[in-house]
């Protein structure tokens, strides 16, 4: 296994004419004392997730013979709906996305919308995936990895420190959040190969700091026993590409809080106006409670995705004023 | 007076360095039997308004002189924070915003952090608009319209226009919020210069419906008695501009009630994941209660702005769920 820098500019070159360049906008709120913030809007990318990069990256990267024979993923999240796009703005016919028979109508329709057909097996996630990873394999068709092993998923998700760096060559920290590791182990190897001594610093939920406790158990959790969280796009084990890499790419690792999670998402509609998903206002939450740690003059935020329920959306706001 | 597509599209050129191309994202909800919806995010524009738009044409068409002599404008909304940044990001040092005395400091602090000094006049709007004029005559300051006569402004944001025909030719009706009338009056005509069938469709609110009762009167409202609204940038009356030429660009106008409204702002957040500012809610509003009537089969609703107060966000967000 191994990733670098080039899988991310070629990256870029490929995925450039089908995604957003999201927009870098400096925080009314947040700055002050020599720091500045600023967010990086994947919540504004098409799905609104960057996973459509990475998905995006791997497809383009298919054989004629592969297309044929298809793609498939195993997701009812954002990945699931990045992969349903991708595939439908390439015109690949035959794409699936498989998802526990429990998925709510909502999220499957979601998939659908998007272009692709939602196959629905097994009674939970890992059912799901231990029936998807059959049919795919059955089908002869090309596995969309969320975050295990891919290089090209890696690099996808990587070309956001591009656009960053392109936006404010002045950023001298990332703060990224941390599910899988996908996004901060290929923000973290680009951003380093750009500007080598930039700042990356991952953030998870106390909830499931499944990265932070790998390091220090020296462990490769591949899954964790995660506790209830509001970070759905958070929540299970790392990649194995992002525990063998992200160590050595990322400064410093840190668990926020639900309750500042929470507050973090209601600040950012009633004062900055935007909508984010729980799990990305994990690097707001980081500022807010651990601002001299992080450190750095000019500060992006990387807010992952803006896919969050109405109803948890209100409950927030009315929780946090 | 006179405007003509020619100035939207110097306009375009001249603007295109600085404004941001808003994104035109379809809708997932709204769409369905036969007609498609597209959301024009101009909330997504700096300072979440398409006012620096047109601010920005008219500053870029300004002489070393006049620069050297000062911007300035009376408005603490939209327009205020438009002009103050429009004028920051060229370089022009002497930017002056004037707002009354009575204005909350929020937005005092929000002009001032856009980069021009706000200057606090009068006792109410109209005190502030006379003794602004008078200091802007004074001291040779060159005054940034916000919609009532000035090509250059009306130019400007037409340019919303052209952005829209570029990411879907297909669009067949856009339908635009009214409030002083230079954004509809730039669309239309722009619109039609480029496709001659494309239907414009106009809405205000039932609250303050100046430009309807205008035509249906036959008497030009430059102010005109508004009831209690939640569409802030929508209150007042109409410019002569827009009053000469709406009604020859403009294919109907409908009011929307501040009910229907407020239930848009709500769904906004709640399921598309947009904070939109009421006032530009007024076109998904229009949608919800005449859709046959706005008819089309790709429609695109211009949302043109962001502002919201969190406490009227929230409100709405619990009252209508």
């Amino acid at each position: 296994m191994s990733f670098n820098y080039n899988e991310v500019k070629e990256a870029y070159e490929r995925i450039s004419p089908y995604v957003r360049k999201t927009p870098l906008e400096q925080s009314f709120y947040l700055g002050g004392d020599g720091r500045e913030y600023f967010f990086k809007l994947e919540s504004f990318q098409k799905v609104k997730s960057f996973k459509i990069r990475g998905a995006l990256n791997k497809m383009l990267t298919l054989t004629p013979e592969e297309i044929q024979r298809g793609v498939a993923t195993i997701s009812s999240g954002n990945h699931g709906s990045s992969v349903s796009y991708a595939a439908s703005l390439l015109g690949i016919k035959n794409a699936k996305v498989i998802v526990p028979e429990t998925t709510p109508q909502s999220k499957v329709d979601k998939i659908q919308y998007f272009g692709s057909e939602a196959l629905l097996m097994g009674k939970n996630y890992d059912e799901a995936h231990a029936m998807g990873m059959k049919y795919i394999e059955e089908h002869g068709m090309t596995y969309i990895d969320a975050y295990y092993d891919d290089p090209k998923i890696y690099g996808g998700q990587g070309t956001v420190a591009i656009e960053i760096l392109e936006q404010n060559p002045d950023i001298d920290t990332i703060v990224v959040p941390i599910g899988g590791g996908g996004l901060i182990t290929g923000i973290a190897v680009a951003a380093k190969a750009i500007k080598p001594d930039i700042r990356i610093v991952g953030v998870q939920t106390e909830a499931c700091p499944a990265m932070i406790k790998s390091y220090e158990d020296g462990v490769f959790y591949e899954e964790y026993p995660c506790e209830d969280s509001l970070c759905d796009s958070l929540i299970g084990g790392i990649g194995a590409l992002s525990y063998e890499m992200a160590k050595d790419y990322v400064d410093d690792f840190i668990a926020v809080s639900e309750e500042t999670i929470g507050k973090a998402v209601s600040f950012m509609a009633r004062d900055e106006k935007y909508i984010v998903e729980a799990g990305s206002c994990t690097t707001v939450a980081a500022v807010m409670d651990f601002r001299e740690r992080i450190g750095g003059k000019n500060v992006a935020l990387v807010l992952s995705g803006g896919n969050i329920d109405g109803a948890v959306l209100y409950e927030l706001m009315g929780k946090y004023k």
